[in-house]
This record gives C-alpha cells, sequence and structure tokens, in this order.
C-alpha cells in the first residue's frame, strides 16, 4: 500500500481487506481519524495517505441525502490535529475590521442550513483517461454527495469585518499541510466577492459549516470548520478552514493559480490564460446496474442521480436513458425533491434486447440545455460530462 | 445617420451614398481620418461615431492578405488626435526600470514582421440574435482580416523595462476617449505576461506595430502605435497605445474586468466568476455566395475563409461544404497558406438542386476538432463559432 498513489477500483476487494489489516499498524497512526472502507464497502478507497475515497455507487442512490459514511473524502494532505481552544478563523485584508475568531464567537453569528450537492472537480475523471491517460486520483462517478451543511453565512462574517473598496475575492485557507516540490503549502481557494455575497431566502452564497447532516463535522470533512460554496467544484469549499483574506484579485494559491484549471495542452501560456473553475457542470450517472454487470435480456431497473449546473436556478428537468446506443430514449422517474445546487435520484425501466447491451444517460436542465455527448480532454482531467456509459454482460 | 447605431447591412447601398454625401459635412470632420465605405463597397459601415465597419465579404477572399481599405475597423471612441512628437509609450508597474519611449527610441528596438488574422470578439454577433437578441455593433462575418503586421517585440520592450518578481500581466491602454456613464475611459486590454513573452521563431507572442502590409498605420488602425496580440480576440490588440502596466493581475479596465467575457445570464456573480476572452475560436463562414443570392440548380462555386483556434500550433486541416442540410460533405481545396494564427481561404464546387437551397461550411483542424453545430448564446454576443450556413434563392 503506496500512500498517495492512486489505486483502481477493480482492486477494491483487494484493497479493503489490506487496509482493514494496515489501519491497525502503528505506521499507519496518522490516518486513525480517517475513515477506512468497510467490510460493508460505503467508500472505494483510492489512497489514505492522503485520504481520497469515493461513495460506492449502489449505495449512493438509496438515498438524496448521502449519508457521512458513504460521502466522498477528498484530501490533498493528513487530517490536521487542531487544537479546538486554540483555533481561530482569522478575516484579514482589504476590510475594515480583521477578524480572529474563536468558534464559540463564530457560533454567535446567526445559524443557517441548507442543502447542496458537493462534487469533485475530477468526478468521472477515469473516464477522460480513455481518451487520454490523466494523472490524478481516477475518480469514478462516486465523487459526488449530497448533504444538509449547517454554519453562518460568510456574508455575516464578512459584513461584521466590513469590506473595504476594491475587495473582489476572499480567499480560504485550510489548516493542512501540502508537500509540494517547493515546499509545505496549506491547500487555498478563492471565490469572487459576489457569489460570498450572492444569500437568497432558499440559499446561501457560502456557508461556514460546522455540521453535516445534523451531526458534527469530522476529520476528514473538515472539523472543525468548512467553507460550504454551493454551485462551485468541492475545491472551493475549504476543509479546515483556518484563514480568510479580502483581496481584489483570486488567490494566488496553487490550487486556485495552477490547479483546478482545464487545460489541453499545459503549457504557461494556457495555464495563464485560463481561470479557476468555479461552477460544477450538468452532470449524470448511471449508478444502478454496475459496469460491467451480467444482466438478463428483457426489462432491467436502471437508476442514477443527475447533477444541475452550478448556475442559481438551473434544475435538472428530465433525464433519459437509452438501451439501444442513442436510438431511442426513455424519459426517467424523478424520485427525489428537484432543486438548483443538488443532483436529483432518478431510476428508469429500459429494455436490454442485444448481446453485451450499453446503457447511456444524459440529462436536460431547465434551460433545455443536454449535457453533451462527449466531453473535452483536459490535461487534468476536470469535469467530465459526457453522457455516461455503462456495459452490461447481457445473457 | 445616428451616431454610434448599427446599421443592418442590407441598407449598405443606401448607407454607403449617405456616408458618401455626410462626409464631406462640417459636422463629422471629426472623423476625417476613417475610412468611409467607398463607392465600391470594401466595407460595411455599421456607424461612424465610432467608426465601426466590416469588410465586404466578396472582397474579403480574393486575398489572403486582406488589403487595408477593406479590412474591418472596430472602434469605441474616434479617432483620437496624437502629436507623434510628443507622443511617448510609457512603460509602468511591476519593472525595474520604468521607460517613457518616443517613436524614434522604440523603432531602435529590433524589427519584426508578422503575418496574422485579427478577428473581433462580435464577429458573426447578428447569428447570436436570432437564438435571442443581444445588444452591440450587429457585426455578420466580415470582421476579420489577414494582414501582415510590423514592429518591435512586446518582450524586447519588457525585458529593457526588466520584470519584477509577481509580473503575470501586462495591461494596455489606448490614447482614445471612450464616453462612459461613470465618466471618459481609455480603451484597454491585458495579457498575460507568458503569453507576451511567448516568441517564437516564426510568430512572437504580441508585437508593438507602426505598419500593416507594409504602409504606416493609418488613424483607423492605431495609429501610431498599435499592439498586435496573435491568435487573441482583436480587443487584446489595443490601438492607439499610450500606456503599458505590468501587474499581478489582469487588467481592471471595464474591457478587460467586464465587458469581452462570456455570461448568460449577466448577474453580477457571472460576471465576477468568468474571465477575459482571450484566444480566438476555430470558425469558418462562405463568403460567396451572399446570403440570399438567386442562384441557378447545378453545380455552383462556394468561397470562403475558415480560422483556426488561437492556440499555439493549431491550423485549418480540412473545411467542408455542404448542400442538402448536412447530410453529405465536399471537401474544400484550400487556397492559400494554412499556418497557426491565420485564417485560411478555400473554395468548393456543390451542386444545389433543392429550391431555396441552403449551404452549410465547417472547419476541421490539425487537432481534429470539429466547429460545433450550434452555438452557446451569450449576453454580449461573442464567439458566435457554429456551422455557417447561407440561405440561397435556387431557381
Amino acid at each position: 500500500m503506496t500512500g498517495g498513489r492512486a489505486i483502481l477500483i477493480d482492486r477494491r476487494r483487494f484493497l479493503t481487506s489490506a487496509l482493514a489489516g494496515a489501519a491497525s499498524l502503528p505506521l499507519l497512526s496518522e490516518f486513525s481519524r480517517s475513515v477506512l472502507a468497510d467490510e460493508t464497502g460505503d467508500l472505494v478507497v483510492h489512497g489514505t495517505s492522503p485520504m481520497n475515497a469515493e461513495g460506492n455507487l449502489a449505495k449512493l442512490v438509496e438515498s438524496w441525502m448521502t449519508p457521512v459514511e458513504n460521502f466522498y473524502i477528498r484530501s490533498h494532505a493528513p487530517v490536521p490535529k487542531i487544537d479546538l481552544d486554540a483555533f481561530r478563523l482569522t478575516v484579514e485584508g482589504l476590510v475594515e475590521r480583521p477578524l480572529s475568531l474563536s468558534l464559540r464567537e463564530l457560533a454567535a453569528f446567526g445559524q443557517y442550513s441548507t442543502v447542496a450537492t458537493m462534487t469533485c472537480a475530477g468526478n468521472r475523471r477515469s473516464e477522460h483517461s480513455l481518451i487520454k491517460p490523466v494523472k490524478g486520483v481516477p475518480w469514478r462517478e462516486g465523487a459526488i454527495g449530497n448533504a444538509k451543511w449547517s454554519g453562518v453565512l460568510l456574508s455575516d462574517v464578512l459584513k461584521k469585518a466590513g469590506l473595504k473598496d476594491g475587495a473582489r475575492h476572499v480567499w480560504f485557507e485550510g489548516l493542512d499541510e501540502i508537500e509540494q516540490s517547493s515546499g509545505i503549502i496549506p491547500f487555498g481557494a478563492s471565490i469572487p466577492i459576489e457569489k460570498a455575497m450572492s444569500d437568497t431566502e432558499a440559499m446561501p452564497g457560502a456557508l461556514l459549516t460546522t455540521k453535516m447532516n445534523d451531526a458534527p463535522l469530522n476529520g476528514d470533512h473538515g472539523a472543525p470548520l468548512r467553507m460550504v460554496v454551493p454551485g462551485y467544484i468541492g475545491a472551493r469549499s475549504v476543509k479546515w478552514l483556518g484563514k480568510m483574506i479580502v483581496s481584489d484579485r483570486p488567490s494566488p494559491n496553487h490550487y486556485v493559480a495552477t490547479a483546478y484549471k482545464l487545460v489541453e495542452d499545459g503549457t504557461p501560456v494556457e495555464w495563464a490564460e485560463q481561470a479557476p473553475i468555479y461552477r460544477m457542470p450538468l452532470n449524470s450517472a448511471i449508478c444502478i446496474p454496475a459496469s460491467g454487470a451480467a444482466v438478463k435480456r428483457g426489462e432491467i431497473q436502471v437508476s442514477g442521480y443527475a447533477l444541475p449546473s452550478g448556475r442559481p436556478g438551473d434544475t435538472i428537468a428530465f433525464v433519459e436513458v437509452s438501451a439501444d446506443a442513442g436510438r431511442s430514449w426513455t424519459k426517467a422517474e424523478l424520485n427525489s425533491p428537484v432543486r438548483d445546487f443538488c443532483w436529483v435520484l432518478w431510476s428508469a425501466r429500459v429494455r436490454v434486447n442485444a448481446a453485451d447491451s450499453e446503457l447511456i444517460v444524459r440529462s436536460t436542465d431547465s434551460r433545455g440545455r443536454t449535457q453533451p455527448q462527449t466531453a473535452e480532454w483536459n490535461q487534468k482531467g476536470y469535469l467530465f460530462d459526457a453522457w455516461h456509459h455503462v456495459k452490461l454482460q447481457t445473457r
């Protein structure tokens, strides 16, 4: 078991047992706060140093609200050890009144909750690699989950600090320590100030959360404090949040200035030309049956998820499944709430007749946009949003 | 003739004569340095205050190198009156040695020439308006041209000034005066420092030009000094260049921070999320026959241009024309040099049989990418790059 290396999903059974044994070794004690894939396979583990794991697809579609034990974990460094009494969130930069807030002081702001889907920009990366190999965690379709997030409004904290003229972006910094060739850096993100202040009655622009699904955040999900930015890729929802800086520009942190951009050649010019990714794209996936599953010819049950883009107001209008290479499409039933910033769970009954059939899903949103048939390959394997295919062994 | 208002192209004959008359009126004397549409119809004029005109399509495809009199003009303000003796280009910001260069001092840098296509981000905007109306100059397909540009390397000037640590973007400011509700501003742009320094033997990253097609720049095209950034939308090639500022971020000028972005809803959040457009997209257009032309059934000659994307190394691989709604495609002949950053002129013979036929063109580049069948509508009508259609009256 090599730390930080990606592990193929088809080795899951082997790994799950290997990890169960390894977890008790002293060498792995730094991961003691990490959820490891348990015997029931809630998570598919890609690596444990740092912890990167995605939800088991069959379990993901069981519930619109994803249980924490089935919720994907994306980390760039081990879970930091944080002294809760000494913890302070600092707010600096273009503000009238720099702040240093204890967890108790933070809790004194008004409490809000919202349901929003979190997904990694690299979800479905393994499909990019079928076009041309990309590095990074080889996520399948499970780097996604939907949860209730509770905490205080970012806008309330920023109002307390008082924005100065020229404030255009808010930077977030984690308390984690990521080893890079240049040295140790924290994970960082930033969002435009307009997004930070864009609260509506139904959805905050961003929330400083301490709870996930009504329980305190655990270490893997960013305890004690996690930024949650509904509609944006997971990388903007910084875990173990320790510092915010209000600035006139996006964060210069590696994960804003370099990573999490769509580039094809990866030349210095192209990295510089491309902007940070913010919104998640319209997407969908078949979760059941699993890829490679053996099914009998005839009518079968198919289920999965569909995700609207991170644009406010965009919702899933309909989801279609094809069992004949796109010649005909069956509209799926939507079995969950249909809201912006949240996934929808769907199911459909389709007839598979051919040997070695393939299922395809595509979703269409409330603006009439449909996922593209193919996705644009990019160097880092982000935002794979093409129609999703699942090959079956049809008998 | 109302200043700055868009004028439909099908009124060209009327306008050409109207302008020919108007040009001699004292009221229009401030445009005396502008090329007005002449009797031979080199340019299709959309407005004269400021001057905005596009190339006559039939003339555009006559020559790979576009004559100045047929070259589109995009202005945001009248041509400024510039005293050539007093003129200085200043270079400020994150540089070791701020510069103030006369035209003579600029000329002392090494002289370079390159051929590159310039195109407005709004070229083909009128096709966006068929989906949903957009404001702005209603460009058809003629806001494009290919020219030889001569001057000095931006990188040489920046090396002379000496870049300081943290230099990430170079801002350009024109000497024009644009009236906005907030007051008078210059036209501005910026490009990443990597692009500015990305010279190759074949193509400079950017050139400070004084000549176009071996003749001194005229007023409409930015005399005495125009930035030319091969591969980028025309808006980054600032005319009447007077100032450059090296910075750690993109220019805050309206034409970088707000305009020239792809937004759909146009909410403040969306404007903030979107990055400035830099590269021009893969594109093509049919120039002959003209839209609405009457042709006899049978084989006809079709010609037009195709433009590779602004990505270094991308060239046009092939161009296809269809006369049967895309059921069959004829490969066009490429009649000009095939180079990156430059358009290609093409021609094809296709058979039109149906009444009221339609021709379609699409181009494919050296990476195997083909123009999309439809384009994404956006608020400002930029980068329309769908297959181009021309309706005919077939007898």
